[in-house]
């Protein structure tokens, strides 16, 4: 059995999403118990199905570290602490990132080995099927080159575990190829990574969704302007195409002919899907659904939390933290 | 007049690509003076139109700044220093960026107040005819804060002169938009550039092309995976439309229908018109044109190497690095 402790309440979507999430992936999957945090009334519904522990506010959106420990009837809180008390594998929550990463690092603690936890994301590449893995994403703001290390370590394992690939091939994010390139973090980094079996090098950003590499580490900084800029260029891309497509008449004809195609297609770039990033380097599976993540988005993220707490994707970073 | 020197040899599809793109420019402009440096016996067809300076030799494409330096028979080295015994507004080439980079800012010399000249890209954005400005792209890979809000006022002034906007919204890339956010660099350059009239403070990944900033200021490192991630991004979506339109009979001939407006989108995707990067911060204009440019990309960096000469770029951040 996999046990999930959820936070119902904290996205913007409040419980509606989450609620619906929740049933259709108990009634998917006979091998998951659910820990329900949230307002008793609201959760009335899934009363029969779940365990539901009491909550009575909602941790806002931009939320400093003190207010998250301060509010401890908040839904996040609740679901954290459960997370320990109810022994679970795994907590979700869609609520502020900046208190839910905070939670997790302070009440879940840092696996040994770890001084930085980070936020990993998966992204689908050119080679159909196959996802990268990019950390960290944002969980820091500065990060030493032990940190990158450490990094390169989780990412490592959570890839072997998770996808089932005994040596995934590891790179360093780098503004060039070349040995001597870097700046002094990613040379530094670099020069304690040299030699590990599953160090590949460093690798340009345009080489981030060709498929050649299974895990990128960036300082969370840089990660976090990555991941942002490539939803961006998403974003601009897919609002050119449809201009594209409703610029003239015979281009609507154009859509109607294509628009099985091309459906597949948003599909793929449908990052809703992929389930939102997980904090990694504490000692449970901790998912960080989209703030806005609908009924899709929040099952998907249920679906990251039961495969990487199946898969023993912790355990396995315990592991390789050692190596 | 303007007067421009070009390395007709730098790029990787050689003279061919060059020449016509010369040619075709002096057709189209008649307030336009180009020296060429190349080999002689190649550049024939020039002679009759352009001063030609012959050289030997072509840096290679993976040239330290030592090789470029001692090379003094190689068509860079010898545009470089043309640019000043000519007296030319502008110069270049298509060839190694960091041989081009260290020439141009050991012999053309930076500009008073500037520690690290900065390369300068210009950016399609979601407003249609808007582009933005992002600097420095790789020119450094490690800055300090000084050198980012140089790189501001640098990017203020060239907005200014190049696209004629008096007060140009100038960001600080970051990974939130909070004041607190932001890694220890990007926070000592905030404090240091609030207050500053133009500044409006910090920008995420996720809103560089939407067309609400002029110009965007990243540390080399950043700005670097950031343009190459964007890159990245934008083929790897190419593809998969192209595997979309190419995947069934009915999405082919949907293609047919709206060929014409989908060939607008690329077109306003297709970085080759605008022209490759800018070194800023040295005493003349300096152009790099992508390594494989083609005629059309060469005639693009031609054009920006005129206008940013014709719009007086290098004189009106000299005056912007005063204030």
């Amino acid at each position: 059995m996999v046990k999930i402790v959820v936070d119902m309440m904290g996205g913007d979507n409040g419980a509606t999403p989450t609620i619906a999430a929740v049933t259709k992936f108990l009634e998917d999957h006979d091998d998951v118990e659910i820990v329900a945090v949230g307002d008793e009334k609201v959760l009335e519904p899934l009363k029969e199905k779940v365990k539901i522990i009491p909550s009575t506010t909602v941790a806002p959106m931009e939320c400093s570290v003190m207010q998250a420990m301060r509010d401890k009837e908040s839904s996040v809180y609740k679901a954290v602490t459960a997370t320990l008390s109810e022994n679970a594998d795994a907590v979700l929550s869609a609520g502020s990132t900046g208190a839910f990463l905070s939670l997790c690092t302070l009440i879940l603690k840092k696996i040994e080995g770890v001084d930085r936890p980070a936020l990993i994301t998966q992204f689908p590449t050119k080679i159909e099927g196959k996802y990268v893995v990019l950390l960290d994403v944002g969980a820091s703001a500065d990060n030493n080159a032990e940190e990158l290390v450490q990094f390169a370590k989780i990412g490592e394992a959570y890839y072997q575990a998770f996808y089932d690939k005994k040596n995934p091939d590891v790179y360093l994010i780098c503004n060039g190829t070349e040995e001597g390139k870097g700046n002094n973090l990613s040379k530094q980094a670099y020069s304690m990574l040299k030699g590990r079996e599953n160090f590949k090098g460093y690798l340009e950003g345009r080489d981030v969704l060709t498929g050649v590499a299974d895990v990128v580490v960036f300082d969370g900084f840089t990660g976090n302007v990555f991941l942002k800029g490539t939803e961006g260029t998403a974003k601009m891309m897919g609002g050119l195409m449809k201009n594209a497509f409703l610029s003239s008449l015979s281009s609507k004809i154009g859509y109607l002919f294509a628009r099985k195609s091309l459906k597949k297609m948003t599909e793929l770039m449908n990052y809703k899907r992929v389930g939102g990033a997980l904090l990694v380097g504490v000692n449970k599976v901790a998912v960080k659904a989209h703030g806005n993540a609908d009924f899709e988005s929040f099952y998907g993220s249920l679906m990251v939390a039961y495969n990487s707490a199946k898969k023993q994707t912790v355990e396995k970073i315990k592991e390789n933290l050692k190596i």
